[in-house]
């Protein structure tokens, strides 16, 4: 039988697994940071309504610009973001995976590098080697904060082409201040290697969970910062993988340079209109889960974890002596959390609220095991 | 105002426009091989019930491996392509667009390179050098066929680490014998710059519409050869993005080193299965549009334009002194067809009847004035 390795695959993939968290058939299931709340029933009948309308010209390829819906993003990010922001300014893909994917093939790609600091969402690394752009791992407190000397010198050392800032971070929840972005933003451009300066990824996935408010207001003015964001947690769409970024227009046109042409299927485009529609039922599920959130931080505590201050969905909480043996222990409980590598830490997804009680009676019952 | 040039993008692409036709509004459009015929209505609202269905999950991430659609797809390519597949050698993604990044992430790359014989479908230049594997061309013989000598020339002194070969062929609609594959498939083996030889990627997109049987039992034994197919033609579904590919389970396994997670959307998915519970209606628009594909061939050659024997949906016509010229008189008698830069030649894709007496009309316009 070929196996992997008998193909003539790219030397840097042999050996290495796919990317992908566990998926075991468990009662309760907070690993990855999925909103917990199934869509509204009038949405889900929105959506039925709009895809079969789309599904009445699905014999023609959609609209390659996705003229519609970056308008309709564009308005959602102006009324929430703190900024006005046009449709020239947004730019929308199969998740934010493959707005950063693009992100990279026109500011990465081979001969340049990316710099992130970890521990951070592990696609930011991924996709820069699945482009051929070199990856940096660069520092955090041992907090999880972002040290701003510390990172600029990661800066000047390393002189990145790309820059990526996680706010709030994946997978420890800590959020980042807009003095910090700025100071980092004006390292980056100091040391870029070209006179055109490094490209500053302000991830915001999870941006509407936060304490604060966005950052989008920070790219006025900056043509080289992009904010990303994503349809998959505030929308509680996951399964719909809508990814967008807004910036200057002049990143909107650059990449469409290396977009896959109609890359954004009529469906997709149909189903994400559809849940903009119900923004405001939607944030209000945002509301119960800053709540639940803040909940799991406050009770984490008083069982006696560490826990990381979080402005996401989801409470990085320790610590372990062994977390991977932990992770086993609370999934032997019914309730899968995510070990995302980071030695003495796990994350947990912030669920319903009857969720993250079956979590923190799981917590509850591996300590007092562990102190017997 | 900040330009793309501005920007810290990658020196290749300066000066680079995005790619794709240009969309103009006009009553009879046969530029894009789109298939013209609506999906049938009760298509359409099984699309409506399956996708509602998928929505009242949507806030969970997809099946990340799309299990049941490539058992819907295998299935459909062992009753149609001659072979009998299981889901472990399909793979599909956001389009064939997708599924060939995919394949040169994993195959091509930095310091590798793809060849292909043009004119052929564009998008295997762009997306290797999107990915950044040096891009070949290789020739073609005058009548558009491929000369197995020529090509297998070009192999031996270029060894590509991926060959493309299309067939039928975009945008000539040319078919490649199996012989020729074979003979090309073992040029490129003994060319390959390392031990595990050369990817050979059959493009079959517009498999469905030729005279002869898909060339998909060749994967038999040839862990190296993928057979790339789409369901935007075929099953009138180009607004869906959805393409597939066929080969060694190993080609499976290895490009989900480098798919994105989840890439394909839980909408898509349902989407694409509702489309093959529909098989069978649906290639009884192909046969339709077979009939309509050698009507043009004929009355095109009665009206006096030298055509290229065709296998797809789409036929070339010529020869104009200034094809550019032509593309704009047809334009202008309000039909849209394709100008591919192959210098006196044009694309025009079989539409519907009364659309393609409409064309026909406009060329036997267009002539006439010319012979003033």
């Amino acid at each position: 039988m070929t196996g992997i390795d008998d193909l003539p695959i790219r030397d840097e993939l042999r050996g290495k697994s796919p990317y992908g968290a566990p998926q075991l058939d468990v009662p309760v299931r907070l690993n990855t940071n999925e909103n917990p709340y199934p869509l509204p029933e009038p949405l889900v009948r929105r959506i039925g309504e709009r895809v079969t309308e789309a599904a009445r010209e699905l014999n023609r390829y959609p609209d390659r610009d996705a003229v519609e819906l970056r308008t309709e993003l564009a308005r959602y990010l102006s009324r929430t973001g703190g900024h006005t922001v046009t449709k020239e300014q947004v730019w929308a893909a199969n998740g934010s995976n493959e707005v950063i994917q693009q992100l990279l093939q026109t500011f990465g790609g081979p001969d340049r590098t990316a710099l992130g600091f970890e521990p951070s969402y592990s696609m930011h690394g991924l996709i820069s080697r699945g482009t051929g752009t070199g990856w940096i791992s660069g520092p955090r407190a041992d907090d999880f904060t972002l040290d701003v000397e510390a990172a600029k010198a990661a800066i000047a050392a390393h002189r990145p082409d790309v820059l990526f800032i996680c706010s709030p971070n994946n997978p420890t929840g800590t959020a980042v201040e807009a003095d910090t972005v700025l100071a980092l933003y004006e390292a980056a451009q100091a040391a870029a290697p070209g006179p055109a300066g490094a490209l500053v990824v302000l991830d915001e996935a999870y941006g509407e969970f936060s304490h604060r408010p966005s950052l989008l207001p920070l790219i006025e003015g900056r043509p080289n910062l992009v904010v990303s964001r994503t349809m998959s947690k505030a929308f509680g769409a996951a399964g719909l993988r809508l990814g967008y970024l807004a910036a200057d227009p002049a990143v909107v046109d650059a990449v469409q340079l290396v977009r896959l042409p109609y890359h954004l299927s009529s469906v997709t485009q149909a189903t994400a209109l559809a849940a903009l529609e119900h923004t405001d039922t939607l944030l209000k599920y945002v509301e119960q889960l800053k709540t639940e959130r803040d909940r799991l931080v406050t009770e984490l505590r008083t069982i006696g974890c560490e826990v990381t201050p979080s402005d996401a969905n989801f409470v990085q909480f320790g610590r372990f002596e062994d977390s991977h043996a932990a992770w086993q222990a609370i999934l032997d409980q019914g309730v899968l959390v995510r070990d995302n590598g980071v030695p003495g830490w796990l994350r947990v997804t912030a669920g319903t609220p009857a969720e993250n009680d079956a979590f923190l009676d799981a917590v509850r019952a591996v300590l007092k095991e562990s102190k017997r």
